[in-house]
């Protein structure tokens, strides 16, 4: 972990969906002494309530700025996330899901990196993390990477020798792993929010891969998960 | 140059901006047999006439599709085509001028690759040249062949074995090259918008880099550009 000082006064770029992810990963960049700036796209996802947790964790972590895009991705179509197409409940299986929005990560990262570029960061935060996670192809390191890369080539900063750094500090912990950084953080798991179907009355489904990977999380890390569960 | 024959009835995304590039590009891929999707991104850039252009040369070419999706990089600032910063007019020089805008192509080749995703196309063209050019990093071969290694890596598609092609028909080709695939495929150029800085009664600039690159294409193909200059 890099020390306060280095990065003291440094700006970083967080992709803050709302998740238990997103949170956690803002809370680790503001321990390392950057001066956090949140984002968050509001892409048409059928989980609103996403974006109301990314505007709590923004303000209890008190970030320097908070900015909300707005990208329609629901007209493009092809995901349960965006479309009236049933999220699954049967639990985690070995394919990508119905869940899968088309280049999402692609898409986010190209933006954070875009806002990065116009405020002169170079360091960008994204949760990604490919361990307890539901077989997006744009959660894996080999993608990461890459983008970096492409970045690094396509940018004016990139080119004049300041590329971007992508930061994924959860790439290699478990759910349980980050279970117990939120804890450590002092954060309370309730300002975020897994899931992909909330009930009429608010309450995160309990079945859905989100919901099933952050209740696995807590309970293997012994840790209290504030989120009421209809199921 | 493929056949029509065997891309008949495979769909492309065509990233149509409205620009000649643009236009030169969608009727390419209309010519190679492609079915033409186009999608226009609404980014808050000052020179709205360009996405009228969009609209108008859709209609010409006949494309099976025109998705025209907003996207507020205004929000982020940083350039002289989405902020109140004078665009240049000295000539094109060898630096990356004012009218960068921030991760342009990188945000915009991954909104086409997402909108390729969800309409099950494999086929993406964008009209980018890196010979008579403002110079801009994402207009580079080296950062489109490492773009599209990132969409394999990062899509379902990629990784399911269907990688997306990104095709980049005027990669290599000058100004005076498009202006003569202009004349070639029939197309008026003044379906075309390329100004960045319009005057107010509606003619444009003839003085920024895109008039100053379009001028010069036209004169040294021998060619007639109906477009109407202030300068």
């Amino acid at each position: 972990m890099m020390s306060l000082r280095k990065n003291a006064e440094k700006s970083a770029i967080v992709l803050l969906s709302g998740g238990l992810d997103s949170m956690v990963t803002a809370a680790i960049a503001k321990e390392q002494g950057f001066a956090v700036h949140a984002i968050s796209i509001d892409y048409g996802q059928r989980h609103r309530r996403e974006l109301e947790a990314a505007e709590l964790i923004a303000e209890k972590l008190d970030v320097v700025s908070h900015h909300k895009l707005a990208l329609d991705l629901r007209s493009f179509g092809g995901s349960a996330l965006t479309d009236d197409i049933d999220v699954p409940k049967a639990g985690v299986g070995d394919t990508i899901p119905v869940t899968y929005v088309p280049a999402r990560n692609l898409v986010f990262l190209a933006l954070t990196v875009a806002a990065a570029e116009a405020t002169g960061a170079n360091d960008v935060f994204i949760g990604v993390n490919a361990l307890d996670y539901s077989g997006y192809p744009d959660c894996r390191p080999e993608f990461i990477a890459s983008f970096a890369e492409t970045a690094r080539l396509g940018t004016k900063a990139g080119v004049e020798g300041h590329p971007f750094e992508i930061h994924t500090p959860l790439q290699n912990m478990t759910k349980a792993d980050i279970a117990g950084e939120c804890d450590r953080l002092g954060l309370d798991p309730a300002w975020s929010w897994s899931c992909y179907d909330p009930s009429d009355d608010g309450r995160a489904c309990g079945l859905c891969d989100s919901c099933r990977l952050r209740k696995k999380g807590f309970a293997e890390a012994g840790l209290e998960d504030s989120t009421l569960y209809a199921a």
